[in-house]
């Protein structure tokens, strides 16, 4: 429960935002798979804050320290534990915020969940620092997947509405930096080399899998595979994909299902979109309560945050299919034993 | 894995579309919790087809029978289990399926995963059929979620694009089965009366729960909680939600974040949409491959299909909805032990 | 939680004694294993009463309809799920029972757990007779076990202290059932054929493996592998079993390990011993209460009764150590994927 | 799977015995509830390493580090997980063991499992060290458990063989290290204070629960529940513990059943028997085999080792069953929602 996805793969993420370390362990690996350091931590850096004018000034490294289950650069078979040590923090900063919510941020419902009990500096556990751990146990099975012929990788599709350009998603996230307001955006991820037969039916689809860590990360709202909600909208004539032998390979002459049909995927590009919402955290003054005085507040947050956490959870989607994709390659697809 | 989910409750579903029977068991009631089967029988019904002129003629009953875990109109704490007979199979209408996959369906890729071995008459385990079992687990979800006072609805927004009365949405249907075609549907849903504090952070928040069912309905390509795909689109101003308090109880003016803050409920209402594809069984003329003689092939699926899946859709999502929200109150909503 | 078992395979028992019926769902089997029904029905006949004079006359048959699963004799890989119909059954015989708890037997427990809303019947769902859903799981994977070379048999090791053949141990149970008595037994089991390298460390060795599933077998009060408890009173020159090589392979002089080092198998028979408690439904009368009237009371068990399950918990070793093993084996012994 | 045990709680732990940190996650404790650290220590010293002349004269410390899930000396709510730095270590020590695994250890089966890619100093995740973090997650719960009024203590009954009093127990221990050899021995393990209605039926009794978790202790070879193996040898009347009232609570005259019945807990003590091992690790010469050579070889290991690891077991056992009844009375003890 919680903060533990179990399927083949174990992946349990620990940590609060302003805590001593945050970090996760992932149980299941093969033995004998190559880690490069290096490349992790290129890809950790894509969601590491302060990389860009358009996100948080603070920058954390966040160079995670392997405790477990790697020995000269290889998975030893043992759970893989890594952590992350917290640096920079600044609780004083958040003070205000045990008695005071942020609308729209967990504040208010881990207040409720935790008796007050939780560490609420930084959004302790509902952080979205807690994505960092996310990031290495996926970023691990990036590089697994590569070497088995699977290349993962998202994109901002709008932020705020606007589409374009790079250049014009940012000046969007400038725009509303400069008003002291956040935004949110889309992310579509697309994963190719699949092969067909990986996932299971009902319950271990390849969306359940895929949702189920998708949600992990804070601020998704939504998620579509395929076509999605455009799905709604057409006819089966339109939407079905029509099958064609491709050098004696079964395709699809267009990829409304996404890369799955029945749970189980086909051999196409497995194709979602995620919704992300904006920040919770912004500067213009919000309507709240005094939890503990029981009593209108008036809120606005000072201090360090993203306008838009959108570029940042880019590589979070990454991480997140690639568990689901490699957990679901564990249990096979479809050859007998 | 597959066709089991398990969390505070384990929910194990079986079955193949034209096998002796579909059923589930259900693990993890409580004791003493009240059935009423009339009540559970109009739900189950909604569901089942040739209920109106718009879905499929084939009529199929479906009533439950309960082999476990009730006693006296009560459950009696040992796993639920119930089956349904299936009846008036005509697995000779599905022989040519076997060699030439339906596009947009599991055919494809169930061949793949099982190596031609599963039971392919009718969808086999990937059939819209075994969101029966589904609802009769929803469905006494819903009764004893009902007298904790907590109401789940969902309905009908729109059929293929078309919003509007039911009667609109209806004569959409009957357009589409006129011209030999089918057509998707977006389902909404909304969950009342639930306490602030259920769910869990990361893995097990309400939008993983209710996302690992919901995809466990076929046909399901997107889901979006509160303001959803919208929220991409949103500034924070605009989409948190300001708090307020109302004799005591701390609500939210407006609802964009659909009732989940963290994965943990706020106590608003939990709101959230479901993407539904169009029937992949169509009259009108697809192109295919023949998988045995690995040769193009043209498919014109025969017989009994509904056009439009979507009004049969919704008790389902009513019913994973109420299967995780009940599973979340079992986990508690913060008091200590 | 309670009645499924869940770990790469997943296991779902259901029924009560004295409900409709009892069954199981076993999710996970690859597609297209033979099943022979008749082998089957041999290998659960051997779990069934009334076979000797020395169990209980009542004779239930108990022949499993399957629901789903199997298509012409071959698993399909969908979830398999099977029942048997509860007859003969005679809930008059247990009214008393509600009241008074017999001692040794669940009726107490169960009564404070599900706060006497349970199906006491017969023992309900913590009768034996739940074993036989659990023989056909097991049934089943010997079936395909034998196919890999694994041969698991299991065999009485004494009744109530007496060893020695068939016929002296079938004389206790004799004079144990002259006096109105009941009386227990050790019952050995031992897996050969099974490949180096099964199982996963700490929490998944082979021995918690096991005994996860032996411990589902009512009246089991202890489990112990290789030398077992004789282990704790050797020395490490005595217990260490030596290793060296026969034709190329690693093997053991000794096998005081039982088969298993670390949790993962050696590729020595795998070996195991399992208590039975006596039965505690007896003739004789005994001190119990009656918790309705919260008073004291005697209680002398009328009607059928075995007077020694052991003969028939032999199967029901058997079966739980195959589900364990199989499910060991779909992890894998270790080549990389 | 494998390092991961799931039930209500979730604890993962992680570490390699010459590896850079050993640790462990525990998710699904109670927010608010008071670690006492000192207490914590008092109970982590009691299986450190060199505490007595019996034990290996390397001191290890032991002092773990809470990384989350603790505030001001409480519970958060999130995740609690803490690590252990390995110090002193001398991989070197080992280095003849890739090649030559020890008679009785898992040096051969995890070569097997991970085709040596696994990391063999000093056992790696196989070391009884791993049992550290276990202790960490069970003193814990024994924290929390002593507040509710549920007492565990665990003790020696035997070393190889030889009862009485601790003098005689050491005297045994110092004669086999004299030897060059170890011993194996037996522990006795009661739990008090329980509330009768913990647990859950067939696959999660309270038997299931300790045994699965009780396995996860490197060398325990068996485990016996109440009268265990001795139930076997006696006959119903003997065996069955009679219920009277005491004040109004329901008691057994004998514990025979060892607080269990039906896997659920009867409110009388939890008593249970587990058999540990001799140590692998011997100065005397044992037979082996040069894995990398394949041919005979001759063993002699050198260096820091425990003659017998019983004393060291006992706090294990107590941490183990402390987590499996903290696990059950989370799942509640049969009130209804």
């Amino acid at each position: 429960m919680s903060s533990t996805w179990k399927s083949i793969l174990t992946l349990s993420i620990f940590g609060e935002s302003h805590g001593p370390a945050i970090g996760m362990t992932l149980d299941g690996l093969p033995a004998g798979e190559n880690i490069d350091p290096e490349e992790l931590q290129t890809f950790l850096n894509r969601r590491a804050p302060g990389r860009s004018p358009q996100s948080t000034p603070r920058r954390e490294g966040d160079v995670p320290e392997f405790l477990s289950g790697l020995k000269d650069g290889k998975t030893t078979g043992a759970p893989l534990a890594a952590i992350i040590r917290n640096t920079n923090t600044r609780s004083a900063d958040y003070g205000a915020l045990q008695d005071v919510p942020r609308p729209g941020h967990a504040d208010y419902t881990a207040h409720v969940k935790y008796g007050g009990r939780h560490d609420h500096a930084g959004g302790g556990h509902f952080s979205g620092r807690l994505t960092a751990p996310l990031c290495i146990a996926g970023g691990i099975c990036l590089q697994i997947l590569e070497r088995r012929g699977v290349e993962i990788a998202a994109e901002i599709v709008s932020i705020g509405g606007v589409t374009g350009s790079e250049a014009e998603l940012m000046a969007e996230i400038d725009r509303v930096r400069d008003a002291g307001d956040s935004v949110g955006g889309v992310i579509a991820c697309t994963a190719i080399g699949l092969p067909p037969g990986l996932g299971d039916p009902i319950f271990a689809g390849m969306e359940n899998r895929v949702a189920s860590l998708v949600f992990g990360i804070p601020a998704v709202k939504g998620i579509e595979f395929g076509a999605g909600f455009q799905a709604a909208h057409q006819r089966g004539s339109e939407h079905n994909d029509p099958f064609y032998l491709n050098g004696g390979t079964v395709k699809t002459r267009t990829n409304h299902h996404g890369g799955i049909l029945g749970g189980i995927t086909s051999g196409m590009p497995l194709v979602f979109r995620v919704a992300i919402k904006p920040t919770p955290s912004i500067a213009m003054p919000q309507e709240s309560v005094n939890l503990g005085a029981c009593e209108s507040a008036m809120l606005s947050v000072e201090g360090r945050h993203d306008p838009c956490i959108v570029p940042r959870a880019v590589p979070c989607v990454e991480a997140a299919v690639a568990i689901a994709v490699f957990d679901a390659m564990l249990g096979g697809c479809g050859l007998s034993l």
